[in-house]
């Protein structure tokens, strides 16, 4: 990975800055932003000078494809400060590979990675007030690209934008989640757009979760579109199994994001000496394992909430419980990548990047 | 259809008007947009007061959420004038109960009757003059709905902004055209978005679309995700096929649009005594076809060429050529569509609006 400072961002700085009026205590994932923003447009045939200006709206044509043909891809990330004041990322080069891979699959323009990591860098620098200490406080971090060229043939655009916006977070605690396992509805196709971080992957999921939510479920597991048989994932998180002390999760294809703390948590357990499988997972085996009792555990991984237990799942009209655990998979993933994102645990893995 | 008058629209006229610098003889599909637009806002659970106001860039902070999660649908529509200089539409209560289905799927609030036809007609009537007569011109029409909420928390959002937006466009020839029917690629899932006019739907088909390109196709025929063998539609184009004299056309399900040229066909040929098949096609039975003989055309049918022939296709290696015709359906589909279209004809099925 590239540390040495390559390239200078120039920044346009804020007049003010909007920090004294946040309440850091209490912040709605996502809707507070930080005083600036990363800027680079794509046209000519090649990425232009990036540059840091106050974070504001933007202007676009109504016809920009962006509207009309959902050219957009993104990535969420978090930075972290430690007790030395020193500011931490968890795994960007991987955050980078795939927006990359995302922009590719939907006929982007690909980013270039001194762009990346400089602008991020000179972005965290700028805002580091904005990121507070402690396990759990993070400024959640938006890269996005988004088709700008103003005209509504249905091809790929020759005009882009890509982005960088800052978000406060605090720890993220999902409430209680119990799922529907999807019988009906679908997230991705064999061949199609659900291994991209897609924006369009996520506005076609909204609708069936408004119909699990009406059957008192918080999020829905994706099955496989064509029997409903195997378990992907849950739109925005990956989703594992644990079956007597085993750990299982589905294999990465072309329907299933290649998720950053997916692969963490594969790589956490292996270390730890828990046997996993990664592997396609029927529903009738984890319902046959909830009714023997043997299905111990079954959480989410994802950037926001690191780890997200779940209590329990619906199918086809019946609804299991899971036991409740002491010393859960769940609380040791969560514990070790959170303590390694904050650098305050060892990290034999060369996960954490310095800013 | 309410055809009365309910509803008046607030107009801000543009101080000036483009349409002098515009080349009539030589326009690009959907880049030059006319003088006005109209907008209507959705925000604290309702639809505000629509307007007209002069065509120009709109502004949305970079959180909105049509550039992370995608919530994005449209139609495609088009005004005709005829030679007494009267405006007609080609069955826009199709369009309107599209876009609301769309919209529904994507967890969109359904957009008003009222406000989109009287919103229409007087947008037309202030932008008659781009309207030229003659078969083959028109004025395309691009309503379409985003999502605008500032914040980037995966759910639907509460604020939207619905848009119509204006381009002169001529007659549509697409080039001669051949097809690379799928093999590996997806346009969609069963449970998926594929029968709405989602944005995300046309992102994720450009680079397989460029591939197939480098083959020396212009588009793709999509065939179902799972297996392959079924043939779909050409993702801006549902697709006909004629086998001796037989029209077969796949029959809409979840992950194919229900096109209104496509059932413009269906009647038109029904009405001339032509054997309709609605139903599933195998990608084989088309390839024993042109082996035997008697594939006689294919065609696609969209609003903006209203039928394309196709003069081949490749599939697994193999190029297939059709004949060349006399008499063709794709020639009797597009000019009795298109002369009623015009008011060039008798309207026997009801499907001219009077603007």
């Amino acid at each position: 990975m590239k540390n040495e400072v390559l390239l200078s961002i120039p920044i346009e700085k804020s007049a003010t800055s909007k920090i004294t009026n946040v309440d850091f205590e209490n912040l709605t994932f996502g809707s507070i932003f930080t005083d600036h923003m990363f800027v680079c447009d794509y046209k000519d045939g090649a990425w232009q000078t990036p540059q840091i200006v106050p974070y504001g709206p933007i202007e676009l044509e109504p016809s920009a494809r962006v509207f009309h043909y959902g050219q957009a891809v993104f990535e969420g990330m978090k930075a972290y400060k430690d007790e030395e004041d020193q500011i931490w990322l968890f795994r960007p080069d991987e955050n980078f590979k795939r927006i990359n891979k995302s922009s590719k699959r939907l006929a982007i323009p690909e980013f270039p990675e001194e762009f990346f990591f400089q602008g991020m860098k000179t972005l965290l620098q700028l805002e580091k007030d904005w990121i507070k200490k402690g396990i759990g406080n993070s400024l959640y971090i938006r890269p996005f690209v988004i088709a700008t060229q103003g005209s509504v043939l249905a091809s790929p655009a020759n005009e882009y934008r890509f982005m960088i916006i800052c978000s406060p977070a605090q720890a993220y605690y999902g409430g209680e989640v119990r799922v529907k396992i999807a019988e009906h509805y679908s997230r991705a196709a064999s061949g199609g757009v659900g291994a991209a971080k897609a924006a369009g992957n996520y506005a076609a999921q909204f609708y069936p979760t408004n119909l699990a939510k009406e059957e008192g479920y918080q999020q829905v597991i994706w099955t496989d579109a064509d029997t409903h048989e195997y378990l992907e994932e849950a739109g925005t998180m990956n989703v594992f199994f644990r079956i007597g002390d085993t750990l299982i999760t589905a294999p990465n294809d072309d329907k299933i994001l290649d998720g950053v703390t997916r692969k963490s948590v594969i790589a956490v357990a292996e270390r730890n000496g828990i046997k996993v499988e990664v592997r396609r997972i029927k529903v009738d085996e984890i319902v046959k394992a909830v009714k023997d009792g043997k299905l111990k555990e079954i959480f989410g991984s994802g950037t926001a909430a690191v780890i997200n237990p779940i209590l329990g799942f619906g199918y086809k009209g019946e609804k299991f419980e899971l036991p409740k655990i002491e010393n859960s998979y769940a609380n040791l993933f969560k514990e070790t990548i959170t303590k390694i994102q904050h650098n305050e645990a060892e990290d034999p893995y060369g996960w954490r990047y310095k800013v």
